[in-house]
C-alpha cells in the first residue's frame, strides 16, 4: 500500500529546500554572488526553476535564507560540541551567533561569558565549509545597500542586540561602568574579530578573542 | 620657438597618469571590481591601452596605485583643511591614515591624539568621491585573498604600524599599561570604525570615534 500523500510531499519538499540551500551557498562560494543565478541554483539542486521562483522573490532572497540557515546549523553544532550535559549555558553561547537568538549567558562573571560567546565565533568564522558564502554575501552587501541592509537587519541586529542585553545586565550587576553605551560597547568586541577575518590581518584565534575581552573590560590605561 | 621636449613630455605624463588613476577608480566605484577592464579604463582615460600595460603588469596593480594615490591625496587635503598655521602636529594626525606614513601626534595627551587621527578618519570614509572605489575595493579583498594581502601589505600595515608607534610610545609614558600588546590594542580602535562602515549599521560620526578612543582607554570595568 502507498504511503498517505502529504508527509512524503513534505519530506520531498524539505529535501528539495535543503538541496537548494546547499546549492545557492556552494555556487555563491564558488563564483562569487554576481555569477550566482537562480538557473544554476536550481540545475545544481536537481529542482526546477519555478520550484524556487514559488519559494524566493529573488536570489537575494533564497542566499539570505540559505545563508540564516547556515548560521543556525552553526550554532546547533556549536552547542552540541560544546556538551549536551552542560545544557543551557553553553548552549546559549554557542547561541549567540545565531540569529534566532537564544541569549549570551550570564553566569555573573561577564569576561567568562563573553570569552565564551567570542570564542564560538571564532571557529564559526574559521569554519571553511561557511567561509566562501560568508564572505561572498558580506563583500556583496559591502557594496550592494539594499542586500548590506537585509545582512544587517536579519543576521546582524539579532546578534547585537544580545550583547546589548547582556551589557545591560552586566550595568544593573556593577560589573560594567552606568555611564556606558552598551550598543556602541559592544562594537570594541565583535568589530575586531570581524576586521580580523574579513581583512585576513593576522591569524584569527581563541588567544585573540580572549585578549579582545580583556582589553575592553579593563581598558589599555594603568588604573589610578 | 617651441619649448625643450624632456618637460613636455613628463608633464603629459604626469597627465595621462592621473587620467588613468582617476578613470580607474570611478570605473570600480560605478561598476565594481569585476567589470573594471584596462580597455575599459583607456577608454575613459582617453589614452592607449598599450599606455597602462606599459606601466602596470594588471588591473590590480593600477587600481591599488590610483588607490594608494587618492589615499595619499585624501591626506594632504585633511592636513590642509587642519590649517597650515598649526603645522607639524595636525598635519601628522591626518597623515596617520596616509600610506606614506607621517606618523600619529604625539602631544602627551593620548586620548586628545587619537581622537584627531579617528576623526580624520571617519572624514576620509565619510568622503562620497572615495567612498565607491574603496568599498569596491575591499570587497574584492575579502573575496580575493591575492588582491586582499596587496591591499593590507600596502594600504593597512603602514596605518597600523602608526597605532603601534605611537602606543608604545605611551607605554614608555607610563600611559598604557605596560603588559598591553600594542598590535592587539590597535584594533579596537580601527575595528569598530570600518567595521560601521562596512557594514552601515550606524552612522560614522566624530562621536563616535571619541566615545571609541574613551573606551578603549578606560575599559568597561568600574575602576576598583
Amino acid at each position: 500500500m502507498a504511503p498517505p500523500k502529504a508527509p512524503d510531499s513534505t519530506r520531498r519538499s524539505d529535501r528539495s529546500r535543503r538541496a537548494i540551500y546547499d546549492a545557492a551557498l556552494a555556487l555563491v562560494g564558488e563564483t562569487g554572488y554576481a555569477r550566482t543565478t537562480i538557473e544554476g541554483i536550481a540545475a545544481r539542486a536537481g529542482v526546477g526553476k519555478q520550484t524556487i521562483y514559488r519559494w524566493w522573490p529573488s536570489k537575494a532572497a533564497v542566499l539570505m535564507e540559505a545563508f540564516l540557515d547556515l548560521a543556525a546549523r552553526q550554532s546547533a553544532e556549536a552547542a552540541e560540541a560544546a556538551g549536551g550535559e552542560a545544557g543551557g549555558t553553553k548552549a546559549a553561547a554557542a547561541g549567540a551567533m545565531d540569529a534566532a537568538g537564544t541569549g549570551i549567558p550570564d553566569t555573573g562573571d561577564l569576561a567568562a561569558d563573553l570569552k565564551l560567546v567570542l570564542r564560538a565565533t571564532v571557529d564559526e568564522l574559521n569554519d571553511p565549509a561557511a567561509a566562501a558564502p560568508t564572505r561572498a554575501l558580506t563583500a556583496e552587501g559591502i557594496v550592494d545597500p539594499a542586500l548590506g541592509a537585509q545582512f544587517v537587519e536579519k543576521l546582524l541586529d539579532p546578534q547585537i542586540q544580545l550583547y546589548v542585553t547582556r551589557l545591560r545586565a552586566a550595568q544593573d550587576a556593577g560589573e560594567v561602568r552606568a555611564d556606558i553605551d552598551p550598543r556602541t560597547a559592544l562594537e570594541l568586541l565583535i568589530a575586531p574579530l570581524t576586521h580580523r577575518w574579513l581583512l585576513r590581518t593576522l591569524p584569527l584565534t581563541h588567544a585573540y578573542a580572549d585578549e579582545i575581552v580583556d582589553y575592553t573590560l579593563r581598558g589599555l590605561s594603568p588604573r589610578a
